[in-house]
């Protein structure tokens, strides 16, 4: 199939919308968890996470236009600076799926899809319990994307938690870890690690 | 395993660059072509690439500041203001991965990594014949993230070509189209779809 920037512009709107938020391919699936000043929390899956840079250790991700009925993350986060990251695992892909819902801002998505608050010491914002591998993230600039009103929200990680086991030959491995992925706007994908290749030097490339 | 900012910090560096490169989980595996207005190829392996909009059809990715080693695909779309963007398949992972190398800018990639150029009419830049999903992209804006001198480079869907099969009811499925994953620096991953499920309408939240 071939389509052009005018059979794009021409889609139906829901058929233009699951298409084009399949085609860059696989996508993190994760839970942010943000609370307001006055103490509501707030949980949403984000398939947008991408990593920025390793020192500092900075993760973006990217916020629909603001309206009244959502932005409640990005709201959270513009309050006190803070929000979690926590991957999604297979056994609560459909909870994390429902907090896509446009609840009022102060119903708990936590509580509406059954996923449990866990605090750490010294951060305010919620971690997502029953993920095994998760961030604790602090704001620390905001890009507008002027095309189309997203915007690109940018923290440094300020704890990092994960289970040992994530670890195989001394780097993470997402097929252990249970991680989920994500395409177009609803379906989920379990991994399955297929080749681990070396960092690559100029001599060191085989004859293909 | 729990790590602060401080403990990432005195990470030594390429143990920091693996686990950092990690942490945001599944990333989509893609090759991005371009050509200067001189002729030359090249092509590189991407994990950046992140949905933006979808009417507009608009695709971002994250370049590594730019330095006389690296950034030939920027440089190019700096150019001519084209590139292509082509999902990775298992036939041709370690291929896509050794275009990781830092090549001189008058070297083809394309020709050291075994892959086949592939041209449409009335676009320049060229797509990756072995990959069987691929878009055409027109450059629309470039926001710099001073924070660490990293570039999202911002553009349009013009062309869009896929496999009828990577449609399973009414979705694109990444399954069917044997698209890849990546994590970190250099392990690459198959797909396996587990749930799929509806948009979500506040009334229509299950009980959990």
């Amino acid at each position: 199939m071939h389509y052009t920037k005018e059979d794009i512009k021409a889609m139906d709107r829901v058929a233009r919308l699951k298409i084009i938020n399949s085609v860059s391919g696989i996508k993190p699936a994760n839970l942010i968890g943000t609370i307001s000043n006055t103490g509501e929390t707030n949980v949403a899956v984000f398939s947008s996470i991408v990593h920025l840079g390793s020192d500092p250790a900075l993760l973006g991700f990217i916020c629909r236009p603001q309206t009244a009925e959502v932005g409640h993350t990005y709201r959270n986060i513009q309050e006190n600076e803070q929000y979690t990251i926590n991957h999604i695992h297979p056994e609560f892909v459909k909870n994390a799926h429902y907090t896509s819902a446009k609840f009022d801002r102060d119903i708990s998505e936590f509580e509406s899809c059954s996923l449990t608050e866990e605090y750490i010491t010294d951060f305010k914002a919620p971690f997502v319990k029953e993920s095994s591998f998760k961030m604790g993230m602090r704001f620390k600039e905001a890009l507008d994307i002027k095309l189309n009103g997203t915007i690109l929200v940018i923290g440094e990680i300020e704890y990092l938690m994960m289970s040992q086991t994530a670890f195989v030959d001394d780097d993470i491995d997402l097929e252990q870890t249970n991680s989920v992925g994500i395409s177009g706007l609803n379906s989920y994908y379990e991994l399955k690690k297929i080749a681990r290749y070396p960092y690559v030097r100029v001599p060191e490339v085989p004859k293909f």
